[in-house]
């Protein structure tokens, strides 16, 4: 039995306590938080539970094995530190950490210590992104040309955060499992509508070393919500709809034959090809779940989470990337993925 | 009764000839094409109009009063600047010629000459473009916040222009028509997928002189057919999707209301306002009909028409901008919209 | 402070627990249920909360002043004829009871006793719902010429009642509840497919004293779920689709115009209007809190409910003669729609 | 080659007209109306076509081998029983015949002839129905359990016809080619709701000699258009929806599997099967273009077609089952489906 202590039950606490409680092999010992009223609400619906307004208490238990964060971010490389100083196992809400350098410094900490280091990518632990893993893994779509997500809908206005923080964190860490290259530079634009607040729309295009160009849009303020990902691939491409209540993911045997044309060397001839559609049965299994269980195998066995610190620390990147783009409204900004240890 | 002649007589022409044929104060005189085999489809189904591979004879004809141009981009300028030299009205098919410099010294001679030079912005003629340049226009959005535009599907690859020469030469019209502000920078990023061809993909930001940003994502590799724009206002927002069958343009009372905290002057306070939505009803008429009935008012009353040349070098110039901002991997381009003429 | 109890704690049963639980006003004192393991669900969740096997216990406590029922249809009448004879309000799950006169039995005895009696027909109190009533009453819509519904799904096949009984009840209530008149006969088809099951599939056609006509169609063994209704007026026409995650209840300015014909009175014109359409921003307030808190202001104020006994009544009047006509293929069944009470 | 005459070049003829223009093997020879003015639009269009106002003359005329009739349905009878004792080999527009005894005799005048005798049930020759048919008949979907179709829009009311004529009878003409069972019975409603005119909305139960079901809802007085049909197999469902752009035919992999519950051998235990959507790929053929040349081959090689006069009957006898039921508001009616010839 692995004892979970939570710190921050706000809008996600609630779903890892629930989740935490409700799988085998797992239980949650402790519940932290600043305010009481939301201790209140946990200690109301979980009475058996402790409750506690000092984190410092839970990683200092030793009744206590594994750490769950769920704050804003910059706190997250202050708590789960010391949680991985204290010995314990430490799972964070996405994005991993506020820079890029301080998401290395946990990688190192949970190297030295041997202790797991998971980061939240809710989306990757989802039925319908490892179909999509699957396809792609296995060739199912050929060559991988493009991968467009589109993610806006109205509010909920961050204000210590922009939308690419926000919202394109949940494309990128998709993008980060699905896709096979590792991205080589960022364009990004966006905008503040707000006097003072930070971007609530933005544009990333993503480059990577070959012909594959992926984008996201995220948008704080449209008048519809949209979570739809095109993945176009050179035998297949993919239409992957989040708001579709059991069709997400349809995979379209569509495309274009491209041959050299007889008359010129320099001029393609293109057919297009034009197939069936189909979508695959989805597990309905909530992610969160599949995910608690694998952070829970993980630290049983030993092993090293899907997305683990390094995963964390490849999103942060790019997300860097993109904000200082943003800012100079659209300049390239390479990524120098440097070794994560020697 | 003002006579027309068409040169081109490919994908688009038989659109022009059908409309002229139909609206009431016009007549077809001659159709050009260089391929016999489509001056005999024209001629089956017109056995009255004349038809001859040698736009020449056409512009120097004295039967005829204006020239509609449904070729190549390419050839653009040389027709139009021939056309209106022989004292033609010109409607030129979109975007209104391969370079803005070619675009002003067309403008040039239809000022000179005094002739209705006119590009062929189709949608502009649309009840829903109409519509929604209305709402813009009587401030029923408030400010405007961004323009987002996807138009994608699969096919028709073009082997002489890249994607936003083909497709987001749309976006860009109705942006130029139905937006109040001129923009001034752009930021460009795409891909080819096949060697030795024209970008396939590509996403465009155009940036104002104000808070708002322009987006257009063009894609002929798509699984599906998307042509959906978004419109985000203070007030209230829309979502245009012409694949609609009826209620094309969504009218959403949604957005955000902003107020300074009583706390700090520095962050914002911004609640969420959700109102109805309201579909107005659009006359069905054919975009192509309006037009050409425009074209010929415009030529009988000696009026400038919406979609005149300056319409079409605006669009032009952000089209180069963007395809030198693609080539450099979104490099901001800047737009210096020096006056036309003195 | 009213202290409700509940008996029943399956599928429906907890729905009610949380709301009465969450509302002001009232306390859950005691639920009951046969089976212990559900029993202890509630007690995981609620501990306060007593909970027992016998439900005689319940009703003859004196801390217990109303009780709500979710339990098989089979036996409501029983559970609230006596919570009723114990002096309870009483709140019974749709349908009200599994006979017209076991029905109309416990509105008498509501009615001696001076107690609230209320049928759970919670699409009532939904804001779609409310909505078009308010539209229908308004005559926003004009004459009403049909009502048109249909829910179908894959699944969950009774055992003990039919489709029409499970699913069409919902469209009873609701059109009980929105629509003007009272139905006169009903005309009914369906089929079992699973040999010694009940019907699975069933069309039930209500006809009124006047040109309005209703017809609903449920089916537990469709591919897809539907639910949607379209509701024609004179003036205006309704499509209400509670799938929709927000536009729930869009209203058409469209319809037909009619005109004697000048050249025959015999011959109608009829020229068609199409307008705007209109999606009125909904409330997304749960229907049973809203229920829950009229139950309680009922009780409070001695007022009659608006899904009271004799709606319910209604309601399983047109099963009982549904039930009847689809056993003889479509056999057209007068309803007597005597007075309840005198 | 096989010169047609077409008669009646209202809305349907016109199609008729270009897809016998446009099929290899035939030509159009001459065009028969009665109205000047549809004539006059018929010769500037086809100035090669001769047009009569007088049918005796087609009919008589030794250069035309085959006769499409396209009129209002109550000349349907006389016009093509003229053409085939003219020895003319004839296609009918659909419904084939005003009543089941005028069917009955062209098909006995077509056999007496050997002349082909052709209903134009245009959907029949769809590649979505075409799918589906060989999808059921290849036994894919297991026994067929139901077959549920909805038609309806605003429009175009018909005088002299009644909406089941109009538009039940593309529904009946698709079930009487798809399923593999013979209908026994009819219950049908419906309502006008204009002053003498003949009913605007009709639902159709169509019984057969197993427990397959079948309904079709059609109405005139819809705010939305709709043209879905489900189809409900033991193995498979089908989605069949006719205004989707591409994938108009879903297949999906759901159902239930039912098993004698081991505790009773009058309870079934029911589970649900549900598994991976698949929509194939459709030609985009236009249907009536396959229709004309199905009518010349079938001349040509001297077969019957596959909407031959007997599938026109079936049609025609179920419709004036429904008819006499909705006069009797769901009473019952059988069909007695005596065999056409000896």
């Amino acid at each position: 039995m692995i004892r979970i202590g939570v710190i921050g039950y706000g809008y996600w606490g609630p779903n890892l306590v629930r989740n935490f409680v409700e799988v085998p092999g797992a239980e949650v010992g402790v519940i932290c938080d600043l305010r009481p009223e939301q201790l209140a609400k946990a200690q109301a619906r979980y009475p058996a539970v402790e409750t506690t307004t000092d984190y410092r208490e839970m990683v200092a238990s030793p009744r206590i094995d594994a750490i769950a964060i769920a704050t804003p971010v910059s706190s997250h490389f202050e708590l789960a530190m010391q949680a991985l100083q204290a010995g314990k196992h430490v799972l964070v809400e996405k994005p991993l950490a506020a820079t890029s350098d301080q998401a290395l410094r946990l990688i190192e900490e949970a190297d030295r210590r041997n202790r797991v280091l998971m980061v939240d990518h809710t989306f990757v632990y989802t039925s319908a992104v490892r179909k999509i893993q699957e396809l792609v893994t296995s060739n199912g779509l050929g060559d991988i040309y493009y991968y467009d997500s589109v993610r806006v809908n109205l509010g909920l206005f961050q204000h210590d955060v922009n939308v690419i923080w926000d919202l394109a964190v949940h494309d990128l860490s998709i993008m980060d499992y699905v896709l096979p290259l590792q991205p080589q530079a960022v364009s990004a634009t966006g905008m503040s509508h707000i006097r003072g607040e930070p971007e609530n729309v933005a544009y990333l295009t993503v480059f990577f070393d070959s012909c594959l160009i992926a984008h996201i849009h995220v948008n704080w303020l449209a008048p519809v919500k949209v979570r739809r990902t095109l993945i176009g691939g050179s035998r297949k491409m993919i239409v992957y709809d989040d708001l579709e209540p059991s069709e997400k993911v349809k995979i379209y045997d569509k495309g274009i034959t491209i041959n050299e044309s007889p008359e010129s060397i320099y001029q393609m001839l293109i057919s297009y090809r034009i197939g069936d559609m189909w979508a695959p049965h989805l597990e309905r299994t909530e992610a969160l779940r599949t995910e608690a269980l694998h952070f829970l195998s993980c630290i049983e066995h030993g092993e090293r989470p899907i997305t683990n610190g390094e995963a964390g620390l490849r999103v942060v990147r790019i997300i860097e990337a993109a904000v200082q783009s943003m800012a100079e409204r659209g300049q390239l900004v390479e990524l120098y993925t440097v070794g994560v240890t020697a």
